[in-house]
């Protein structure tokens, strides 16, 4: 199984593998290697997946369909190493595994990114990052995102920086983009109902977590990520009522997590909440044009197209 | 009218008024006279208010439930000027008028009490305080409260410094003396059913608040405070199911609210959801000794006192 390690090709945040750098890795049947990261970050990381993984406070739906599942710690050949010697990985379900067009986006969630009792240089630093990033703004920054367009393959997928410089108004861009099938300006949200509204869609997940994190007062999760993936295809190929589309919505990066003591993690859980307004407006927008259109297309029967209400605003509507 | 002007008797936080040193005052008649503060904060109060009152998106229920009515600004004579010349006052509905034995908590909102594009300085004054509160820990900080016995009339007011020091046990404490009658350890919690819960109670009044704050989209609220007010009387004569002992729930101190510019406040949000979960766990708490106590004290026959089940984490147990 090891001979067919590979970096993954979908990855959009953080470290990178090459031939002399180590990074995360997939073996094409379903496991995610993640290297231990430096200091005390990889232990930390892997204690909580094996502290969160037993905990019986967890309640099984929450960590089945929220959280990559842990399959313990795995020494695997360092690239870089004279010999190859051998570096420990975290062992995770690949999120990704089984989309053959898979859309990511990594979005880090919370106003705060260190922990209250972090030493004040990590501090000056992060804080630096999440005044600069929509973070501090918005209660998260969107950290990575690739977008495949299920009929031509067209892939859009904006750098670091570029996605470091954006307001609230990029984010909402990149929010309605990761929806969208790459027509017109690439902003048709053709896509929204299927992978964002329904049953199954992102919004109802993340409704579903922001209950658990209502209660919760196990974990403060600094710094982590809610990862979404969707396949191109799929989604394309779903009713339009929504929410069929396959759509995974998955926490990630644990070097930061802190005890909660009680307490809830009310910076994650406000962040969560901005991001499901953010999202739920777009639904709203798609619903409220799709409903226009409908209405109006029974209307005139001069074959003139009728253009919806809040076009204006809604780039969506078209 | 002016003439009947004098300081509050139950200030809990901010500026006290004296002879020689502005401060709030009130008129007996239900009105309360805040001078307006130093510098851009008064002026961004007043302006604040002025706003709010006439805006078209705030619900009238949430404006009238849960925010204090503005009456304008007005010159008052400033005591320690020369000749007393006229100070400017935002005039607001006095939150405590009307009750006889008024218990009041003020408790400061959010983890971050700064707006995110404040000059650096001030960012650090504030972040530094966060942190030696347990605002950046619990998403809030008791800044004041006061407590009389509806028995004896003895009065708790821990003073500023002491309310400064306490972690997340003492911010519990408080919380829970703030609904005793004094008896024993001054934590019976004795009231905890009718101030905090049923209804009309503070856990039901927080959690519409909530619901307007998951949607709302016009202001962040940064540094701003939950006032609470009960009368110990009316409270003690309440009907045990709670709810009905006229408790008031309103947000105060706005020299700081920023423009939310489509963006939901994350901050206040996440520190409110906090406080509704220490405020549910006393309340859920009480519940359950009620609980056991009647299903205890219908078993046995022999007069033992039996113990709740909790007995040992919860001291409202008793």
């Amino acid at each position: 199984m090891a001979s067919d390690l590979r970096p993954p090709e979908h990855q959009v945040a953080g470290h990178r593998s090459s031939a002399d750098k180590l990074g995360p890795l997939v073996d094409g049947e379903g496991l995610f290697y993640k290297p231990l990261q430096a200091g005390e970050r990889g232990e930390h990381e892997a204690a909580f997946y094996a502290a969160f993984t037993a905990h019986p406070a967890v309640p099984p739906r929450v960590r089945g369909a929220f959280f990559p599942r842990f399959h313990g710690t795995r020494f695997l050949p360092a690239p870089a190493s004279p010999g190859g010697a051998p570096y420990p990985h975290i062992v995770l379900d690949d999120l990704l595994a089984g989309l053959p067009s898979p859309c990511v986006a990594d979005v880090k969630i919370g106003a705060c990114t260190w922990p209250p009792r972090s030493p004040d240089p990590y501090v000056a630093k992060c804080l630096a990052k999440d005044r600069e990033t929509t973070s501090a703004l918005l209660g998260f920054r969107v950290s990575g995102v690739r977008v495949v367009d299920a009929r031509g393959g067209a892939v859009w997928r904006p750098d670091r920086s570029e996605l470091k410089g954006i307001d609230a108004a990029g984010v909402r861009r990149v929010l309605r983009r990761y929806v969208s099938t790459g027509g017109g300006d690439g902003l048709d949200c053709a896509l929204a109902a299927a992978v964002y509204g329904g049953e199954g869609g992102v919004l109802a997940q993340l409704r579903e977590l922001k209950a658990w994190f209502e209660e919760q007062t196990l974990y403060h999760f600094y710094s982590a990520s809610i990862l979404f993936g969707y396949d191109a295809n799929a989604a394309a190929a779903a009713a339009p009522g929504g929410g069929s589309g396959g759509v995974r919505v998955k926490l990630v990066d644990f070097a930061h997590v802190d005890d909660g003591d009680g307490v809830i993690d009310h910076n994650f859980l406000g962040g969560l909440c901005s991001l499901i307004k953010f999202i739920g407006d777009i639904v709203a927008e798609v619903q409220h044009c799709v409903l226009a259109n409908v209405t109006h297309n029974k209307v005139p029967s001069n074959g003139e197209r009728v253009n919806c209400l809040k076009e204006e605003t809604s780039p969506s509507c078209r």
